[in-house]
């Protein structure tokens, strides 16, 4: 579908760089050709310094892993007020954010039978935890949900369910979407059929001996069965075992459990617009990570982008419009966050005139998506003339924004989406290997100079862009 | 040094070819073309087959990791017996070995000052434990030993020693030996200076947070310091606090110890000759593993290609000489089989006319090496010509054999070596990631090929390979 479509997205692009910025004269420093000089100059400046990648080195270094509700995670509050602050952005704050408590505990696991052999695990986040002593029962293999469906109950009631189910690596990470639904609804599923705990293959594309977290969701007044992820080495010694036709019996232990709420909050960080101030160009990432790895991918990396852009955009002199810079609590284990700041700045989410989410690692911009009305086809031509320099292509999928954006997306705000290459990003997504070698300086180069491509132009351009319209949310 | 003399081997193998096999001619079945042809018909059964990948497979499956001493050892042994048997080895046995047991136990470390961190890391293979407590102390960096020697006193006394050297990446394990000194002699080199403890980089070519473990050693009446490998992600981390300038303060815990000592086996597996029984082909691999990981590489693999060869030869017909397959025990922590073997067939040991160790993981042959007498030149050209088909070049530099030839290597044997791409093998070497899934089958098919051409050659040609000359051990 993307694919098909780009050709048209292309074509739309070099139409409206070969008729030129759109919207009225302003003065001098307002100007459309002013404007548009210290936008490329901003890009220019983000190609060719490092001020992402040191800050994402810094947060890795100093703070660590930051998982909601920890005392990391109010440590990671400090480290991006002070260095927000120290950037030199105009007004730093914070807007307190209650956050649920959820203690992974100890994780261990075996084979028990035919050949017995200890496991590589964890539990997903959100999962409860198993009696001391650990469950043991049979194994069932199970591709995915819908085979799941086609099972007799009776292969089900009292067994281990395990999904196989394998993930394709793709760029855009279209894999994930496919393969994540065995961690997101597998155990409530899987719980409904009478198992007594699910494991899953690792949602990933690696073959390293790291299991990978993310949430599961279990339903309201559903069973509530113990779910772990098996590192994908161990999810394949599994299967083998499985192969052999003998039964195969597992024993799980998970600590894991939830504890009451704790004091969270979002940070933000501004540059008040010097003509339009209660216009707001909004960019997001989130603050939290998972437990494990330094969350560098996930998310210092949106970190440092949405921060350098910023610093970028206040160093050459605050724009026209607002520039706000919101990194979220708890992203990752329930939008916290980004609903506290839904509900907080409810009346000025109709003067958000754009916004962009960074949370898709450190693989190269590839794509430009957008989200704008009818009325503003030609801002996305001139947005795409400007980000052509980086090697960023217009695709007429519509931007979606990412899980952060879901609670603003209903007010039609407009959107961007600068699609990164995430053929690498789900090696380490949600591991401990999540580190900052990972990154490749040259990508976050290219990542801030779009980031700061597409905030100054919405900053600066003489017309807000105009509210979208609004698809039902799925 | 090898670069420069390959060129000389090859047009020696190429001499070689053109005169065809040298040695007297016997009967038909033994003569020097139906010799030939016979390990000509192995070589391509070998690379159509995936013998050797099924074995691995299940070894991987059925026992997984077989660190001496434990109850997984002693599953090992049964298994490669029984195993053994039933690839249609005619005599199968097992000797006794005592090896040394020691216990990993728990291992944690943080980084206390100036940011907390938790690190990844394990204890070195032999190391001895600290106090339940830990040991907290400031940590000093050094890159390798050369660099601590010139450390005054009073910057090493009451310190964490912190090796930090990197390790090449190579075709031929050169990076390995340049850097593995930290590891084997770190400890007790800082602990004559006074170090309360040791960490280092993790040898390793990889960036996963998978610590690499290997054995250290302790100096007869030197002190013994507690000593830890981190993973690579983690060194950097602790190199970045470092970088700051500040006092880093670390506190270090393990469980490691040593208990007596434990029965364990060598397991042989031969095919005797029919002419010359009394002579020996010796295949060696190593059946133990470290204790992370399911050993698959190291050495299921060597485990695996020996098996397979010798099934190979078995399933052929007995060949002239004895083809013997010897899957030594604990080679990880002291080479205990292999000292047990060259003690208890001292007397055999002149009759050994071959003898090869696969002991490099699953990277495809590059080179052949020789140590052969100056008075079987010839017979190098002739193993060269049957190898060129699998795409491997003579190389002048002399075999060595493996850590398990070392016991035997005195005696003259002759010796081959398939010199193996390890540009990989230290990405997972002695890691937790040493899993079936980064073998490469195809890699195997050609390691068999090459191992029983090897072996058939030497156990039928006419006549023996004489013993070499030995240069004195280092």
């Amino acid at each position: 579908m993307r694919r098909a479509r780009r050709f048209e997205a292309v074509c739309c692009a070099l139409a409206m760089a070969a008729t030129g910025w759109s919207g009225a004269a302003g003065a001098a420093s307002s100007s459309p050709d002013a404007a548009r000089e210290r936008t490329v100059r901003l890009q220019r400046e983000a190609l060719s310094g490092d001020g992402a990648f040191v800050l994402v080195r810094d947060l890795t270094t100093e703070i660590g892993a930051r998982f909601a509700g920890t005392e990391k995670d109010r440590a990671g509050i400090d480290w991006s007020e002070r260095r927000a602050k120290s950037l030199g952005l105009p007004k730093v704050w914070s807007e307190p954010v209650t956050v649920p408590r959820w203690i992974r505990g100890g994780a261990s696991g075996e084979i028990v039978a035919p050949w017995p052999q200890p496991m590589t695990l964890l539990a997903l986040g959100g999962s409860t935890g198993t009696p001391p002593e650990g469950i043991e029962a049979e194994v069932v293999a199970v591709e995915n949900l819908a085979a799941l469906e086609t099972m007799p109950d009776e292969a089900v009631r009292g067994k281990i369910v395990f999904f196989t189910q394998r993930m394709r690596r793709t760029p855009d990470g279209a894999g994930y979407g496919e393969a994540v639904p065995i961690r997101g609804r597998g155990p409530a599923a899987a719980g409904k059929r009478g198992a007594v705990a699910v494991l899953i293959r690792s949602v990933a594309t690696d073959t390293d001996r790291f299991p990978h977290t993310g949430g599961t969701r279990y339903e309201e007044g559903g069973p509530r069965i113990p779910a772990a992820a098996l590192a994908v080495p161990d999810a394949e010694l599994l299967e083998r075992q499985l192969a052999s036709g003998q039964a195969v019996r597992f024993r799980l232990a998970l600590g894991a459990r939830l504890e009451g709420e704790a004091e969270s909050a979002n940070v933000l960080a501004e540059i008040p617009g010097t003509e339009k101030p209660d216009e707001i160009v909004l960019l997001v990432a989130h603050r939290d990570s998972w437990d494990l790895g330094t969350g560098a991918q996930d998310n210092g990396t949106g970190v440092a982008l949405t921060l350098a852009a910023a610093r970028l955009i206040a160093a050459a002199g605050a724009p026209r419009r607002t520039v706000r810079v919101l990194l979220t609590a708890n992203e990752e284990f329930g939008l916290s966050g980004a609903r506290a700041y839904a509900e907080a700045h409810t009346a000025e989410l109709p003067r958000h005139v754009l916004a962009i989410e960074m949370d898709s690692g450190a693989g190269r911009a590839l794509h430009l998506m957008t989200r704008f009305a009818p009325t503003d086809a030609a801002a996305a031509g001139e947005l795409a003339t400007l980000l052509a320099p980086l090697g960023i292509v217009p695709d007429a999928e519509p931007a979606s924004g990412g899980a952060d954006l879901i609670p603003i997306r209903p007010t039609g705000v407009p959107l961007v989406d600068l699609d990164q290459d995430r053929s690498l990003y789900f090696d380490i997504h949600h591991t401990e290997n999540d580190t900052l070698d990972k990154i490749d300086p040259a990508n976050l180069r290219q990542l801030a100079a779009a980031l700061v491509t597409v905030a100054d132009w919405a900053a600066q351009r003489p017309v807000r862009l105009a509210t979208a319209p609004v698809e039902p949310e799925p």
